[in-house]
């Protein structure tokens, strides 16, 4: 099999993705939620009627796709009409997914402006919007890379068991389908792994004389109630998309 | 005194930019050192004869420029010729320094590439030019902000004490001064500190099975060799160039 599908690099990948994420996520919390930055149009014409994260975030693809980033299968971009590479193609790029075109980045960016950063950051505004921006920035594509994993996550568990989900992909039942792909004790373990993560990292920040970091209870739900459904639904997505064998 | 410049707050600015700095260097330090990504040209006429870290850096630059971000006086760019911001200026942008030119931007950059990169990524080429690139300008101005950070050190520790700073400052003695500015408990608090914390990363890094983190003793050298030289080299600069009172 290839590599970039055994389990357990897989595995490897998300763990230091939650990493990522939750690096990310403590330097968006030392800011409240400024609701503005996320709101098309606020900030006047120069954004071109997009709010300000979205405005940093399409020139920041901008820069990153001639970084070649979104050639490889384990990103997504955010916008689309992105200028091409100016460094060659990667033997990594080549991808071990079945072809599909699946994106949910706008369902990610959703989730991130109405239910993570009030989950995050303190309510309010403290002007800090270009911080924040830069913050979000960071964090939005490294959830979206962390979710969209699900299309590793799901190919690797067909090929395992191609005869277990055959017949259920040509039946297009997507409530079997997330029952077989659904791993209650793995889903469990990730949790605690986050919620001890987290706090792990605030012990680190407690050194910062108070300076705020995420509670570990915060951590959790931003995993369960956020992240996960969303790479069960790239799992069952890209599971659709796939033809049986 | 203007709450910028109280000590308690800075240093508490300081320790918050321990946790950003570790983790933008444990970021980094999960690909291999890239030299190739720091020679100018090596990437062909796209980046306009820069290194391919420098186009990302500069183009970067342009877009936190427009989101302000250095009209704030803890902030300093890496490139000139930057276009204007297009958020209104912020209360916080008002500066309580005295007027001053120093940028040691170009001795960081010089440090980063040839001293700090060898010194936490593994030598040799991955070819992750794009995301050890991306990893890079997470650094550089997380670093710089940290080192330029020794304006306010130093203009808080004159205005604590101005009769002893005032005829080393006439006699335009940089020595002294150096000697001055220093403190070496402090010093030896900071780089415990410092060690302390990247081992608690580590250990959350641990639980991602075995994923590179950097060594305690990586990071003390780090703001041992690197960062606390060129901090207290700003403090002393920045006092050559205030007009003594």
């Amino acid at each position: 099999m290839n590599e970039q599908l055994l389990l357990r690099n897989i595995r490897g990948v998300l763990a230091r993705l939650e990493d990522t994420i939750l690096f990310a996520i403590i330097e968006r919390a030392q800011f409240k939620q400024n609701a503005v930055i996320y709101r098309p149009g606020a900030m006047g014409d120069m954004t071109g009627g997009d709010s300000l994260v979205g405005y940093l975030l399409h020139e920041t693809e901008k820069i990153h796709a001639r970084m070649r980033r979104f050639t490889s299968p384990d990103e997504h971009p955010f916008y689309r009409n992105l200028p091409k590479p100016i460094l060659p193609r990667l033997r990594f790029d080549e991808s071990p997914l079945q072809p599909n075109s699946i994106n949910l980045n706008p369902d990610i960016r959703h989730a991130y402006e109405t239910g993570i950063i009030p989950l995050v950051c303190q309510d309010g505004d403290d002007q800090q919007y270009g911080s924040s921006s830069v913050c979000d920035v960071q964090c939005l594509p490294a959830i979206s890379r962390r979710v969209h994993f699900g299309k590793f996550v799901a190919e690797s568990k067909y090929l395992a068991t191609p005869g277990r989900f055959n017949p259920v992909i040509r039946a297009r039942n997507s409530e079997t389908l997330m029952d077989l792909i659904t791993d209650e004790k793995i889903e469990a373990e990730v949790l605690d792994r986050v919620e001890r993560k987290a706090r792990t990292y605030s012990r680190g920040q407690e050194a910062s004389e108070g300076v705020a970091g995420i509670a570990p209870a915060t951590a959790r739900r931003l995993y369960r109630d956020w992240i996960m459904p969303l790479n069960k639904k790239v799992q069952v997505l890209y599971l659709l998309q796939r033809p049986p064998g």
